[in-house]
């Protein structure tokens, strides 16, 4: 039995779009006579759809373009993603369409409300379970959350189903794609049943599915599609394949927020991006990035008497090895002006960070006229240590449409520079091995302010991600004197993150729709 | 029987304060001779805690300073909102301690998980009435939302309750008050039931909770404590009072404004305020709020060659009257500066959007030197129908601590203007009667760019917080290519939205947490 998957980069809310790409495939599977095609979780609307999921003409809009899909009369089953309301109540569900006819449809019956998921905001669960005959097999059919659920698994056990299709819109995370594979292959142990799982894959916002849709059976394997990618493939259950691809985690990390990247500027027409080089990591990775899926890069040196001469040739070097525009502009002057404008109110006070953000919001304020003179946006290049400690400027360093390192951890920025420059050697070893440093003031390094990036990130892990208290943090080895200042900076630096553009979820626990703290907040 | 209602107004994550204000509470009700004392939803953590919910330690402290106020041992009985671990199961609940002893638990039943609420995040439903008896009468306890469902309420009806004591966490919007009143009367109206409705009452940031507690009983309103005040008033259930405060909708609007921005000074201790004046309305209005809640305002007018003399007299003469600190620093030079290092790359491209932006952010960046070095925060003035159209610059005068009329349409900041004058003619007649322009070049107005506001805030009513759809929005009377062009500025725009200072939700939708929209989105 020939079965297609089809891991498909929908956009949210172009459903005529996404009608189009789900027709695309489902004729390429015909063509290589596949008898199922199945697309991803909501492949019809794009997901998360949020908010839009409230509005009827939405709602509208998905019912007619899966009835178009459905008249297209194609002669295979098709596997539909989409959200339907019925007698007044709003489930996320999934079809099978064949021949002309939306012959089932399945409601989700596990609904994940936590880390990134509102869906009980919106959808109401589901109590049936949906099986259908195919070539005398029966075909169960979940979504997402319910394979992690034991109920909806085990009904379909009990009711003799061989087959198992789940769609998926799963957020990538750092290595959970073993783990998405290994705990599914242990609650498929005890049966014979053959598991298909098809993942969306593309950048959404904050969100990034990664596709690696995969189908195992007897505990083996059969195939893996690519992470990253879009694809539609069409294998034979009945033979025995094994295609697996596993990428090492920096690997899979750079093609991850490459893609992100690449659909926050498709997704919204954006043509052109501007970024602020310093000759520090942050800055050269993001441009490697960008080089990479943007034609138009632009980088910014803009230097001032802080900055160090070798700051200036890494930026100058990075951009002539990434081939991308290059400009120096002084900012001492007018840093100077800004000062000067406010010498007679500053009068006899000492120099301190005001004068620091002061540099930091007269680079913001220059790429974003960039930006808005030539109709790009300006990429934000923190790390996610930088935001959990609140080291930087708030209309500074932090303007921006997009932060791709938003959720990337300091020390994790090495290792992708290191898998960058193990690939082709681009980024000039100085920029990596170098102390990192704002250079704000003279001789100023960040670990003037902050523990060693080593400790730094470990603790944001064991407190954000891994949701320890303060005192296991220090039981575990850790300073008590550092833990607290390091959890005091990341709960008083909620107001800065509120205002941070948006940037990919690559960790288990992201700063932004994940982690809601208050900002007016006296816990600690 | 006489019953103590205490609208209190907790600080989340401040279990320690919240604790000692419910004893302090606690113990006038002893001296008021009350029996009873109710306190708001979660009164012990603050409304709502977020994730931090998610944080063992702060459960823990919940269960310390639970105990605490038992251990008080007061002769009444204590009625206080709490979140509570049963059996690895988080509840958002209501004890009553009496004598030492935390006698009874009522778990919430019915959670709300739309608008700005997300309680499914973090609580499971409980499944069971709580009655107490209570000098031979029966009461039943309910929380928030599961007086507006029908199980809980007819739960205790068939039980004979005679009393029903709600706690409740519920924000305020314009006209709630007229409606939560009307609705429940209407609902009570079949039984003999009094019911005593205790709402908490402060500012948490983008929540503003209006207290405004209530009892009835045999349908007449026996007595409403006051909005936006926190108050413990004792009242006797046998005696017919009849005490109400309605507020008109522009002074309940201006108290809970002013709440709202006092709440989130004091609760972040900021002690100091910046903002641009520029001699239009929204700001004028902002600085009216400011100087009345808080001892340092600063007000800054930074003229360049647009500003009218109009604005720098109307500027200077409502600082005057407000008797804050008023500096007039010309920008003209720095934004020349600014212009100049940008020359060589603008070269030939013709004046646009990026230098009025220039110009706000120029302000921006000078506001936020101030708060800086002064170490207070800035408030941004901008108004929520700007906030929608996106006629505002991201990094200019978005910037800010605090959005106070984030959710105030323009056609109300000119109604509460009035109503402030009404009560002292203190803003200057012009700022309310020219027409509004942002000076950003020369003659410059807003319906240059946008329709006339009755208009816009009609559109923007419609669509956002009534939800109907553009096409029933041009059938209600107004015209296509406005109706369309201000719904695809709504959502273009919300990339700004998503980086704008928090503000308090005086609406039925609110941007921010209420309405989540990608910004990633291709429906229209």
């Amino acid at each position: 039995m020939k079965v297609c998957i089809s891991q498909l980069n929908s956009i949210v809310g172009n459903i005529d779009f996404n009608h189009r790409l789900i027709i695309k495939a489902a004729k390429k599977a015909v063509k290589d006579k596949a008898e199922v095609i199945i697309t991803p979780e909501l492949s019809l609307t794009g997901y998360p759809p949020e908010d839009l999921l409230l509005n009827k003409d939405f709602l509208k809009q998905s019912d007619f373009f899966l009835e178009k899909i459905a008249k297209k009369n194609l002669n295979i089953k098709i596997i539909v993603g989409h959200p339907v309301f019925v007698k007044g109540i709003l489930y996320n569900s999934a079809s099978v369409i064949f021949k002309g006819l939306i012959s089932r449809t399945y409601h989700k019956q596990t609904l994940p409300n936590y880390g990134v998921f509102d869906e009980k905001r919106y959808f109401a669960e589901g109590n049936k379970s949906l099986i259908f005959n195919h070539n005398r097999k029966k075909i169960g059919l979940l979504i997402c959350e319910d394979i992690w659920a034991d109920e909806p698994l085990k009904d379909l056990e009990k009711n003799g189903v061989e087959i198992v299709i789940c769609i998926n819109a799963s957020p990538y995370e750092l290595n959970k794609r073993n783990y998405r594979l290994e705990t599914l292959k242990k609650k498929f142990l005890k049966n014979n049943i053959t598991l298909i799982y098809v993942n969306s894959v593309g950048g959404q916002d904050e969100l990034l599915f990664d596709g690696a849709s995969f189908a195992f059976n007897n505990k083996k394997l059969m195939v893996e599609l690519p992470q990253f990618v879009e694809k539609t493939l069409t294998i034979d259950l009945d033979e025995q394949l094994t295609s697996s691809n596993t990428l090492q985690s920096e690997e899979a990390l750079f093609r991850g927020l490459s893609l992100s990247l690449r659909d926050y500027l498709n997704k919204n027409n954006i043509k052109k991006v501007f970024l602020g080089l310093s000759g520090g990591i942050d800055s050269a990775v993001v441009a490697v990035i960008a080089s990479k899926v943007c034609k138009n890069v632009e980088a910014i040196m803009m230097p001032t008497q802080f900055t160090s001469n070798e700051s200036l040739m890494n930026a100058r070097e990075l951009a002539k090895n990434l081939g991308i525009t290059y400009k120096v502009r002084k900012i001492d002057s007018l840093v100077r002006s800004i000062n000067k404008t406010l010498e007679s109110d500053f009068r006899g006070l000492e120099t301190d960070i005001t004068e620091e953000n002061i540099q930091a919001r007269t680079r913001g304020m220059l790429l974003m006229a960039f930006a808005n003179k030539f109709n790009g946006i300006v990429l934000s290049t923190g790390n996610k240590s930088e935001l959990a400690v609140g080291y930087s400027t708030i209309y500074g360093d932090m303007v921006g449409g997009f932060s791709l390192l938003k959720d990337v951890p300091k020390t994790l920025v090495y290792r992708l520079a290191h898998y960058i420059n193990s690939q082709e050697e681009i980024i000039p070893r100085n920029i990596i091995e170098r102390p990192p440093s704002a250079e704000l003031r003279h001789n100023q390094t960040d670990q003037d302010n902050l523990p060693d990036y080593q400790i730094l990130d470990s603790i944001i892990d064991l407190y954000v991600e891994k949701n320890l208290s303060v005192t296991d943090i220090i039981k575990s080895g850790f300073k008590a004197q550092e833990v607290k200042k390091v959890v005091k900076l990341i709960l008083n630096n909620e107001f800065k993150r509120r205002q941070s553009a948006p940037g990919p979820k690559i960790t288990s626990k992201a700063f932004g729709r994940e982690r809601r703290y208050p900002i007016t907040n006296k816990f600690s």
